[in-house]
């Protein structure tokens, strides 16, 4: 059986996955009138990418629609799918001999078609002969707009394309909605990487103290990830915000490092997620950094907390995503008031703004291949809400089984919408402004799980000490740590 | 003072040495005849770069000539020189409020000013006034091609630059000359970097053994220079190579990821390199897995030591880094002669290209912020030799003190190599076959230190445990592993 596969404990992925993602696009495809027996599907993989203008490559990750076509690690080359049969064809690329001595031993066709399992390997100086041999009535290829980056798929090239008809309109809608519901197979990848992610952040969890660098913490993660899970890469990069930085959304970009000392008595909130098999995980968790909690940052834990377990017994096939970060931002709210920071008419709060003051982003994302996965404003899907907060949700569709979704609520106290909720009358008027100044340099509490969707609830992956005790007792315990 | 510096034990960076390293620039463009007192240099800093069409951005290394002037780590800016008086410029983008909430507080020009020590600081979207109110004669901006890769940076582009005159010729050989000397600030960054990453392989060394895949190696590397470090990021692609994939020079890239299991009685050939602060280290160490040599390995790694130890005896101010490549050469010849591997004349071996079969690469390289760092080729320098193996190396200029290169002799049985030799009369002639073929699934060994040319001699920030006896004592010795 032909896999991805890391050795010693990691998983292995067989390849029939990926034949069987195919299968699925095909499928779909073959419903489609207008296409007859000679469509193909044609996909071209990442390519290698140089560093500015150095000869250092930047370590490769395979584009997700390829990756979940053909699983392929390796740069350059394309796929083809035959719509009628779901035979596939690999084009790898043709390289010098010399390659051998730089790069490795050059595998031969039969190499890659064992290697991947596919119906047929050629290689990419091929592609216009093949398609001349097949004769398509039209070659079906990726086209359409993602709506988290707003960018494009890189249209497919290769010398001859001009003599074949394309089009760009049929395959893109259906094959990112295949790859919105999970299949079994990829329910397996994604349970494995959310573990081994879930892992390092309690191994996180158990090594952090308060003197050390943010930067240290997302050290571990890497480590463990990489040498306990096979993780090359991460999903994203990691978010390792304490005190105040906790309150920087997507902290720990290359302006804002993970640089910050972790000081006694602050919160950490530490989002990072491992990526195997091109599958992603991507897991928060809050936590003090000295492992015990004071009163008021166990209020605002617990607030979350809240909100996130209603979410986590509401959302099932057939509920409305939307529905679910309303939810939430509700939870969030009563809980704010009940510890005597808000005052007043929950419903009143919401309407006034104020869940998009503490929680600025959405509930949470489809996850999958990308970490924000595609699927989200499809045609044909509810379209992007527009009330604040709402407007930011990346996917606005009543959940399906077999759907994987992150639920991630949080509440933050960020400098500039503190001072517009309290310049605000129709804010003002619900807080307790003593008690909110208080937590003027708190940061952030991020719960962020990840979670399939099945019939008649839900399963979450993410599995970290989640609740004040948990936390504390996790933190508190000496486990052998030197394992690494 | 300003400063890089990420906490710790960590390096303290003056953001001095970037104004020196400037102010080096503009002194040697004001030596030339054709520039008067309005030219400017304008560097553009290297973008962000999503991966594939998605939302990730990749994690942002700023570009190289950007970073010797400017030391900047954020992406989107731009940067003046002033060539009569060296005053800098700083050009950062202008950032919506709601950057706050996602990607921490907004820096003011004065907060840049004061963090990267320049003149001044202005938008990217004021470039265009900035120069039409300095009516400069020229701007001068980078345009050559990189001996290496082949590749040339991406040209200055800003709204209105078509009013100003622009110069293409005379920065780049300038400005490249300068970063291949050294300073004595830069000096202090690249023996840290090569400190960190040294202390790096030696845990690796210590952690290492028969079992363990080649990418758990890997992985400790990265989190050591990471976590005791603050490098994070690694110079290049780690390569692991155990056993036959220590033979594949550039092993470790996505098709190869150091995926194997190390066996017991394989050599390890792992080159390895942090980054701080912009600056590289690149370091191989060789070494039996399970931490004894063979004989077979003694007598390989020894040749390798003995033309490295010869090189090290001999390279310093005004020797020809050719004479290097070929003294290497030639000893590692004379060893395998001595061990029985070859027999006849080393220079008819040398001649008949025998060297390039065991070491088809260079001797070293130039390396700074760049591992393979700029200043190769440039005009009026020698150009490329043609022999076979001394026609790879990256540059062939006399040695100056201030210069900063690797040395890295090596030995690999590569399989198509092999053959080549096996089929060559003038070749095999000098070949003990059956001992040579005892040795076809060896992979090789590398030896590889990064050494600054001095005066009278060099000095090597390399500093592992490099003889068979300090590397077998080195790990033989239980010292406590448990720091991480």
């Amino acid at each position: 059986m032909a896999k991805f596969y890391r050795g010693d404990n990691t998983l292995e992925v067989p390849m029939s996955m990926f034949r069987d993602n195919r299968e699925r696009v095909a499928a779909e495809l073959r419903k489609v009138d207008s296409l007859d027996d000679s469509a193909y599907v044609l996909l071209q993989g990442g390519t290698d990418i140089n560093l500015h203008d150095t000869d250092v490559v930047l370590l490769f990750r395979q584009e997700s629609y390829f990756q979940y076509c053909f699983g392929v690690k390796e740069p350059d080359c394309y796929g083809a799918i035959h719509v009628k049969t779901g035979k596939a064809t690999l084009f790898v690329p043709r390289l010098p001999e010399e390659y051998a001595v730089w790069m490795g031993r050059l595998l031969t066709l039969d190499d890659f078609q064992k290697m991947y399992e596919v119906f047929e390997v050629k290689y990419t100086d091929e592609i216009d002969q093949f398609f001349s041999e097949k004769n398509p009535s039209v070659l079906l290829t990726l086209h359409g707009v993602n709506s988290d980056s707003g960018l494009s798929p890189k249209p497919v090239k290769f010398e001859g394309i001009e003599k074949y008809k394309v089009d760009k309109e049929i395959l893109y809608p259906i094959i990112t909605e295949c790859r919105v519901f999970k299949s079994p197979e990829e329910i397996e990848v994604l349970r494995y990487v959310a573990k081994v992610s879930s892992d390092a952040h309690k191994k996180v969890m158990r090594k952090v103290r308060p003197g050390m660098l943010e930067y240290q913490a997302e050290s571990i993660f890497l480590h463990h990830c990489y040498y306990q899970g096979g993780c090359r890469h991460v999903s994203y990069t990691c978010i390792c915000g304490s005190h105040t930085n906790g309150a920087i959304l997507h902290y720990g970009h290359a302006g804002a490092p993970n640089e910050s000392v972790i000081r006694d008595g602050s919160m950490c909130l530490f989002d990072m997620g491992g990526n195997y098999c091109g599958y992603a995980a991507d897991i928060t968790c809050s936590f003090p950094a000295n492992g015990k909690f004071t009163e008021d940052q166990k209020f605002i834990y617990n607030a979350v907390l809240a909100g996130r377990n209603a979410v986590l017994a509401a959302a099932k096939d057939g509920v409305s995503w939307v529905d679910m970060h309303k939810l939430s931002n509700r939870v969030l709210l009563e809980k704010l008031k009940e510890g005597g920071m808000l005052k007043g008419d929950v419903d009143d709060m919401l309407n006034a703004g104020l869940g998009a003051i503490f929680q600025p982003h959405g509930l949470g994302h489809l996850i999958g291949l990308d970490v924000h996965d595609v699927g989200g404003y499809l045609p044909g899907q509810p379209s992007r809400p527009t009330e604040p907060g709402v407007n930011r949700l990346r996917f606005a569709r009543t959940l399906k089984a077999g759907m994987y979704v992150t639920v991630e609520p949080g509440c933050y106290f960020i400098e500039i919408l503190m001072d517009k909720a309290l310049s605000d009358p129709n804010m003002v008027k619900h807080i307790n402004v003593d008690v909110y100044e208080r937590f003027r340099n708190f940061g952030g509490v991020r719960i962020e799980d990840d979670v399939l969707i099945t019939k008649d609830g839900n399963e979450n992956f993410a599995i970290v000490p989640r609740t004040v005790e948990e936390i504390e007792e996790w933190m508190a315990s000496s486990a052998e740590l030197c394992d690494d």
